[in-house]
């Protein structure tokens, strides 16, 4: 069953990654090219850096080439539909957690199945969730966000330790992974309506400036 | 023939995208060493990231060290002889066009040897031709042209479609890629020489700006 | 005798790393999870790029994960620290300095048992020395340092050139690397005392910015 359905949430995350990252080229300007460019590499970036960290041959997107259709796709419509955007401003940001939560899940599971230490497991999930955003934030030349913003990837590392602590712990697949997403869906959901942020470090001074690294 | 040919071809690439890169560190006031680092990215880079994405070791490079010297030499060349190059333009724009037809057709071959399915074959043709300036963007700390500019990448699709399209209709081999390549560069010279562009996506929402991600 | 030194070396190297890193992040205001991700990837990013480039699976970071709480612990220590970073600039440039010689022998030594030639030898080294700090400076939205600054690559190439040209020329292993290390590092404190530089090039022009490339 769950396979099914992650195979399903799949394809609406990267649906929606691929969407919010067209918002993010219209912001710059870029054109249709790069609107597709932008939104492929955000959908699938994390999980081809995840991939080439652990030497997981072939990639997502070389296996199923037909995912750049969608990505492509999804980012080229946002075009036309971009207007209507911020009135589905809530759906997006609920298909955009449950997408984080997908993408953890599936990431943890490609650690697994390579038999990677637990750590391995927990940051092949959050790379999977997170760093496709921050090759949109790179590409768009910004400070990536997830290094500021609310607990996206704390939400993350949560989802994936709770899916693998459950699986340690013998129980089900299913009810685990189903559970692991709920409460990290949660979890999103309440820092994204309560405005919660991980406390900032700032610092002026000007140690490393100076040093030349 | 062909291979000898393209090989020759290749060299003409690597040190014109070189010493356009080696431009692009001037503008930034880098040092010699950023000239000649950034000069090897740009020229290598693109082949360098098609090859990590698909598995395909041993790099280029790293297979054929010299090119480095090739490449570090043609950036470092390029500061004495940068007060000339405006009036070379002309040349160079046409030796960069040759130079994303080769790259393009090089990136076909390597994913067409490893059995890739055809849409890999394009996009690895693509990443070779187009992706070594989108590094040096990066690096330069701009937003890729790539993504606003020139019909380059739609030049690089073109090229790829037309080599792999004849080679499937089982044309011979040097005919489809000459071909391929004549008509991506004369495709490339009109777009500059018209000023063709992509539409642009132009969007001022601020869905993504507040969601955090 | 000098693995060991080697090994505690790689510790104090990494985490110097993270600490410097924790306070770009902290220039830039990041929360705390982007200052334990930026100083995880600024001390293990150059190591990462190295293996990913050459094909040398597990990462080290793969291999050994708790080096991961090594760098966040060293990140995050940084910010109740940060206060007295100023007193110990001289430290952290030495620590700094000694990190840049270890990384880029470690470098060094992975290429060599791969059997690399000569000159991916030294890039390696240099790649594994230098490019966390280019990881950095692009999270951190600045034109990467290392291609404007002191002569911290040529340090690494240095200290790179005498490491395998001692063992190539049939020298024993430990007093080269050390001699190697002791040069490199009094090179890159000479250049910090004199405020050394590299050469810079300036360009005006604008053939790069109109060919759309």
């Amino acid at each position: 069953m769950s396979i099914l359905v992650i195979h399903y949430f799949f394809f609406v995350a990267i649906t929606v990654e691929a969407m919010t990252a067209a918002l993010s080229a219209g912001r710059r300007s870029m054109d249709w090219f790069g609107v597709a460019m932008l939104g492929s590499i955000t959908a699938l970036g994390g999980g081809s850096i995840r991939d080439v960290l652990l030497g997981h041959y072939p990639l997502t997107w070389v296996a199923h080439p037909h995912y750049l259709f969608i990505t492509c796709g999804a980012a080229l419509a946002t075009i036309p539909l971009a207007r209507f955007m911020p009135h589905l401003r809530r759906l997006f940001l609920l298909l955009d957690a449950i997408g984080l939560a997908v993408f953890t899940v599936i990431g943890c599971n490609v650690a697994l199945e390579m038999g990677q230490p637990v750590i391995v497991v927990i940051v092949a999930g959050m790379i999977t969730g997170c760093l496709g955003g921050v090759l949109r934030d790179i590409l768009c030349n910004e400070i990536p966000l997830l290094f500021r913003s609310e607990l996206y990837a704390s939400v993350s590392i949560v989802t994936g330790g709770l899916y693998l602590g459950g699986l340690q712990a013998g129980l089900p697949h299913d009810p685990v992974m189903l559970g692991a997403m709920a409460v990290g869906l949660t979890l999103r959901l309440l820092a994204l309506r309560y405005g919660w942020n991980m406390p900032k470090f700032v610092y002026a001074g000007d140690l490393h400036a100076r040093d030349g690294k």
